[in-house]
């Protein structure tokens, strides 16, 4: 598997993703191939997509106001994160612990990196959409069949640190299921699931970087992945009843209302 | 960055699994270079060590029992978890969410896959001194400065599948700090760092596979890491009272202790 950073042009509102990829591909000297895979960090995918507020236009209210005190953060951008998130569980320094689009994820994935000092960027309002829709427009002006990642970070669970996930995804089966197969010594496996798909971007994170690397784009050839463009969008989500986490967060929920009320 | 499966032949109690990893990237045509790094799955380090234990000599106590039967999983394995867990923080169908060594996962990383159908294996009992005698041995032997990683999987929130983990490193630094470096607009990161180790272990984890796949080794070529023969070991991990998730389950904890005790 070969993962290759792709540096681009500075990204901005209004610009055509797919046209910035595929030439940012051409100046890199590198060519598609059927099965390539593109992972995308959703950060370009939104302020292409024009997903940045200005800080401005937002009026912070009383609760948002206690809440950026409490955790150190602009008040205006806790406003936001009170808009957007779904559910709030819970907070450290710096950080909401919030439910966003079926993700859980810190600050709804409102971020004031790599952005104009003023703004802030919110995540694409869709990015399976975005995914889908540049995969086919790729196929359409390259006749080539790849497959596509929007790519965001998150933390885990007493680890430091950013990790790779993946928001949204087109052209490819996210999960590997070993259930009712064997293992080495013929026992049946019972549970086990890869996710693919996060592993995936993990990988490309590690090379995207965080600051000014400007490599928002990472080629991954040779990934073991099954391509399809017929996916279950929703196959990656687990139900929260039979989530390890959500089911001891959410005997939290009590306050997480409260909160988020 | 490239990243290359290596085949292995079974690896049993006892192996020494320097000798196997330098033969196994021989057969497979692999030289290694200065600034490799080796990925290796904690299931083979764990075997070679003899960390395996046989489910005949396990007595479940009631409370074993009782849990096994609640989640679906064998009694024995069950208190095997209950003994090796610090903590026992919830459950659901197959597992329970604890603490061990520090790394919220789980079942205490205690598993039945890939060994005899009448045994579980264990973590190796020190991952991180696995991972130091691995890569002082293979210097010794090679004269090459490697890096490496022993690899586990655990799950995510709200997530299907495993993805990877790094349970114990050495040769690099496992933590890329942005604290104070400025984004490409001048903003400075107030708290961002990223997690190059698990980023790793993830893009490792997809090509190792979780059945008979026998590629328990992954060679990883021009990784974007800091090498250096002096890392502080626990650098990768948040305490607790910072860490976005635990706060909130640490609330439960009051539960948690009476699962334990």
């Amino acid at each position: 598997m070969i993962l290759i950073p792709v540096r681009t042009k500075l990204i901005k509102k209004g610009d055509d993703l797919t046209s910035v990829i595929l030439s940012s591909l051409r100046k890199n000297g590198l060519k598609l191939k059927d099965k390539d895979i593109l992972l995308i960090a959703s950060k370009v995918a939104s302020i292409a997509e024009g997903r940045t507020v200005k800080l401005k236009d937002v009026t912070a209210s009383l609760k948002a106001k206690e809440i950026a005190k409490e955790v150190d953060l602009d008040e205006k951008q806790v406003e936001l994160i009170l808009m957007h998130a779904e559910k709030i569980y819970g907070k450290v320094h710096k950080a909401l612990l919030t439910l966003k689009n079926g993700f859980l994820i810190a600050n709804a994935g409102i971020d004031k990196s790599n952005c104009k000092p003023d703004e802030v960027v919110l995540w694409p309002s869709n990015p399976q959409d975005s995914a889908e829709k540049i995969r086919k427009e790729i196929f359409k002006r390259t006749k080539k069949r790849v497959g596509i990642v929007i790519v965001d970070s998150r933390t885990a669970p007493l680890r430091w640190g950013t990790i790779g996930l993946a928001l949204g995804f087109s052209g490819f089966h996210p999960i590997k299921d070993y259930r009712f197969k064997k293992d080495i010594f013929g026992n049946t496996f019972q549970i086990t699931l890869q996710n693919l798909i996060d592993d995936l971007a993990c990988a490309a994170h590690l090379l995207m970087g965080e600051a000014k690397e400007k490599t928002p784009i990472v080629l991954a050839r040779d990934v073991p992945v099954k391509f399809s463009s017929k996916i279950n969008v929703n196959s990656v989500f687990i139900p929260p009843d039979k989530c390890l986490y959500m089911k001891v967060l959410n005997e939290n929920f009590k306050q997480a209302s409260s909160l988020s009320s």
